[in-house]
């Protein structure tokens, strides 16, 4: 997918892309904690220890660093998102779903300044946004029905649509995000429990369509892997016949 | 509740009162074409024909207008998330959900900037929005368990909850709200269609609970209370099914 990102393809030898990268990985960093907003260029390059003309060698503007990053995003968001590709199990779900709220979690700046950063913005950012979206709702839509049609999931019926109910699963996520930035606006909640609660959001979503016993053991399956048995993420707090029947 | 909202209530006669109102009304009106960073009150101040002193003697800053509009917000969805009281039709819940995406539509600017209004903010707005946001998704639980308990809806099995489901509702209808945004950047999107919108985005993640033939009824009277049988809204076109069965 290298033609999709011109931006991040260093220009020079090996020094320059491991300079890149510490820029963005430090901007990725003081993104999530303190919006990008509150990130002037300068400091983000104390962070750096490095000086602002320095920075602005590699990095002209904000804007440029963040459009540096959006392709690390759309790789690593199409990379969890391919189906498994085996028959779903309890713990094939658990890990698949565990895995997109990991990178959703890691871009979360990203998915919560959208309405900022793609508004007025020169650099395509927006086009090139609502395509990645497009292609990421289509391929949900797809999984859904590759689910339904091998029998690991119940029939969703008209007028309801796969296309409706995988949408509403990416808008659910991304509300998820912005509810722990509300909750948290340092964003310091802790991931494990951050992502337990954004995992428990989907599987109230998903609930309907899976059989009991499915649903039963990939609740069982999450809480192994986020280690959430006994700790209050808000959405366990909301789940008390869970704690008890399981 | 004007205990609520020492800030709404004028401190002097009818014309202090009609000024704020017409301050206020104009604000809405920018902020939600806008998007309230991009609305300095001197703009606002212009939009009124009023000079930005006399703008000041009414209101010190942005964000004490923000802070007057959100009891408004607050009373307004108060009102219309009253449950109706009486039992459900079709039409009674189609109106009941339509009274409800207005009002959202209507102060969608305070919606779509959560992050950046509640952030860093001395006016105690964020433990306001907090106490306001907790009551909203207890008033749906409520409504949920009322609906199921009176067979008007079908129970919600365990191990997923009222609460959690209650908790969707209320993030897919602020998730909505952003995308209609993101689509239409300057909110010019025709409030039948972002409302029809809203509604299938709800009424795909409610199906489950609804009887088959409650269902199909639902979508003909939100169809005919908008209008939207033969226009194309972006849900519109996910739900072709809809259009082929009813």
């Amino acid at each position: 997918m290298s033609s999709r990102r011109p931006a991040s393809i260093p220009s020079s030898g090996p020094g320059a892309t491991s300079t890149r990268e510490r820029i963005i990985g430090a901007a990725i960093n003081l993104f999530n904690q303190n919006g990008v907003p509150s990130v002037p260029m300068h400091k983000l390059a104390a962070e750096l220890g490095m000086s602002p003309g320095n920075l602005a060698y590699h990095f002209k503007s904000k804007r440029d660093v963040v459009a540096a990053i959006f392709p690390l995003l759309e790789d690593q968001m199409r990379g969890v998102l391919k189906p498994p590709g085996i028959r779903v199990s309890p713990r094939s779900a658990a890990e698949y779903q565990i895995e997109i709220f990991r990178t959703l979690w890691r871009f979360r700046f990203f998915f919560n300044g959208l309405v900022g950063l793609l508004g007025a913005d020169p650099t395509g950012l927006a086009k090139r946004y609502m395509r990645f979206q497009d292609w990421v709702i289509s391929t949900l839509d797809d999984l859904l029905v590759g689910l339904v049609g091998h029998g690991d999931m119940r029939t969703i019926a008209a007028p309801n649509t796969t296309h409706l109910v995988a949408t509403n699963m990416w808008m659910l996520w991304l509300s998820w995000l912005r509810f722990a930035q509300l909750v948290s606006p340092d964003m310091a909640m802790v991931e494990d429990a951050a992502i337990y609660d954004g995992a428990l959001r989907h599987f109230s979503l998903m609930q309907p369509y899976y059989g009991r016993e499915f649903a039963g053991r990939l609740l069982v399956e999450l809480q192994r892997a986020l280690g959430q048995e006994n700790k209050g993420s808000a959405a366990a707090r909301d789940l008390p016949s869970a704690r008890v029947k399981l």
